[in-house]
């Protein structure tokens, strides 16, 4: 097995802040499975402490999840603010057997970097903190605004004692915002390829049909919840929610499971429960969605079918930072690093960014995520250092266009 | 609480072997819960032993199955052969906190018989064989044919080692029967408010419908089964199989459960699964049957959705005993007994008339079933005086109507 060492291609020894490899590699030796902080974020508050950032650390609690650690640095008092989000904390490795190299070595061979959260997102937020790094050093005082990261370690956990409590507690510190990048691997199939400047709402709910069991032998003394919870979900996913809009594609509403969960042949079952998810966009809110998904289930049920629905309480909005100025700079400072013109893009999963949009225009930017939370998650080398030049990018472009 | 004896309106004593109220109670005395034999065929068979009837008796197995005892007697070598056929085993009592008298004390109280299988079906036995005992008193050699008895000790379990397996022993031994009264509990509110003259059968299978595992956000990279399976579901039972016929409701399938089990809001599942079983009439056969749900199934799926069926291997055939003289006389009897003109029927679930109809014409008539398989079962001791009036007719209408 190569130690990172033995390769030509690591960076030369002696720490240097600002350089992207080094940093994620060391991150990546923090072993920061959500939610242990294994030394990340004290790694990333003193390198950052050093360049003349003011570092924060707060550790957030709520009842019923494990307490969580979390950051909070800026350099400069002035505005824009520019903030960098991201997050340290990693999801589980597996089974170590399935890594060539160990998960928390961060063994850089032949132009790579192996480790758990070498993509998603060690190596973002490592880039990130080297461009902006380079940046406050050759400015110092005279940067025309802020820099800041929003560094949390639970984004990959319950997300209760991250992102969202950091946001409160700045606000409650009238600590502003202007612009966010939040670093998560956005790139498909080659750096710079897409660029989130939004992501689609998400909300999740419960339906139940109610019926009367009895003997299969006598339909007539039962009442088989079955047939009236094909009607209902034959109802509820018969017709589109929307047809897109310029920015999203169409809201979609998936049944993922339906369970009844009855041994017997001979047995008409009393209930069956379907679970949905709906992922929307910006022409729905979760009430209004909620409103017509019972609208579509109480029309469908007429007065024959017995049923009850109960959404999910953490749902989340959609957001959408609408092309302009910043998305603008963003993209030709992304192109110009990569090569790549980044398609604006608001599909995928949910983030942290549906926290930050209550608070300031964010969009996301970041590795090529193929390998994240896989086992073998890799990053090239050369990925990490044109993902600096992109941030740094970003950074030089966002004080020439907002700066005062 | 009242001990039978106790009872004014419990019969004199003295063994009295045609008296069905004391056979009867004599056989709930016998903790006869499937598989377990409890002394009552030992009790049976020395009763018609003592009548004049050859008894048989035979322990049948199977593996991955409790060995069962079976009893065939027979008095008279001459045809026509009137076969009574039942059985005496019972389904477990449950909590025995839940029964007023204990289910195997046999108590007879305010003219009231309790205990399990009172209804189900000890007190028909009891009924069949003081009448047919009765009968044979009365004609000894002369009758003009035989009076036997198929008595099996488990059709409340598997029913592998019981009635199927009896017939086969009698086939082997070119041991006949002619007509068949099984002794189930048919009436509904009244004694003699309904006669079976034959069942549907019963065919039970499992639909898979196959899909790809994926993300919730990226619905494209993934093929939800339930949509599918809801398609499947709508044609399944969107469209009736029969509209009935003289004798028999119309078949009907229902789903009994469909199942996908998965826990997570973000998921789309890999596979759907429903189960169903059919109830059917005279207009179909298993296999008929089979192949006209494969027919819809692969009709609704078209080209895009992927599904399974496999069907369990235990079906059973429908039957019909149609009327003609053997219902004619029976259902004469009935009403001479109990004032009641019985209603053919063709409703409910299997029993093992399912096996008999293969040999002879087989209808089924007994008790009141109201309280079968529940705590406190218990059967009026006039209505087992009635029930055996009602075979005794039976018994001699017969012999007048077909004895050689």
């Amino acid at each position: 097995m190569a130690a990172s060492s033995a390769d030509p291609s690591a960076p030369s020894s002696g720490p240097s802040p600002a350089d992207p490899v080094i940093l994620a590699r060391d991150l990546v030796r923090c072993a920061s499975v959500t939610p242990a902080e294994g030394g990340a974020l004290t790694l990333l508050g003193g390198v950052l402490a050093a360049a003349g950032f003011i570092v924060h650390r707060m550790t957030l609690s709520a009842p019923g999840t494990p307490d969580v650690e979390n950051l909070y640095a800026r350099f400069g008092t002035r505005s824009p603010n520019l903030c960098f989000a991201g997050h340290t904390d990693v999801v589980p490795p597996g089974d170590p057997e399935h890594w060539r190299f160990p998960p928390f070595e961060g063994a850089i061979a032949e132009g790579v970097l192996h480790g758990r959260g070498a993509v998603d997102m060690k190596g973002g937020v490592a880039a990130m903190a080297a461009a902006a790094i380079d940046h406050v050093k050759a400015t110092g005082e005279a940067l025309p605004g802020s820099i800041s990261f929003l560094i949390t370690g639970d984004e990959e956990g319950p997300a209760v004692n991250g992102t969202e409590k950091v946001l409160r507690w700045m606000a409650d510190r009238d600590e502003r915002i202007d612009h966010c990048v939040l670093g998560e691997p956005t790139s498909r199939a080659a750096l710079g390829d897409m660029v989130k400047i939004g992501r689609r709402g998400s909300l999740s709910g419960t339906l139940t049909v109610h019926g009367r069991q009895g003997h299969v032998g006598y339909p007539h003394l039962a009442e088989n919840p079955i047939p009236g919870m094909v009607r209902l979900l034959a109802a509820l996913t018969g017709e589109r929610l929307d047809g897109g809009t310029t920015h999203f594609q169409a809201s979609n509403l998936e049944v993922v499971s339906v369970d009844v969960g009855n041994p017997a042949y001979n047995v008409i079952p009393a209930e069956a429960k379907a679970r949905f998810n709906v992922r929307f966009n910006e022409l729905w809110m979760p009430d209004t969605l909620a409103a017509e998904i019972e609208r579509r289930l109480t029309r469908a049920a007429g007065n024959e079918v017995h049923f009850s629905v109960a959404f999910e309480p953490r749902s989340s909005d959609s957001f959408l930072t609408a092309p302009g100025p910043f998305v603008e700079l963003v993209t030709a400072a992304v192109e110009e690093a990569t090569g790549c013109k980044p398609e604006l893009s608001t599909t995928g999963g949910t983030s942290d960014a549906r926290f930050i949009k209550d608070f300031c225009p964010v969009l996301e930017f970041g590795a090529v995520g193929t390998s994240m939370h896989a086992a073998n998650e890799s990053t090239p080398v050369t990925e990490l250092v044109a993902l600096k030049a992109a941030y740094a990018g970003i950074i030089a472009r966002y004080f020439e266009a907002f700066g005062r």
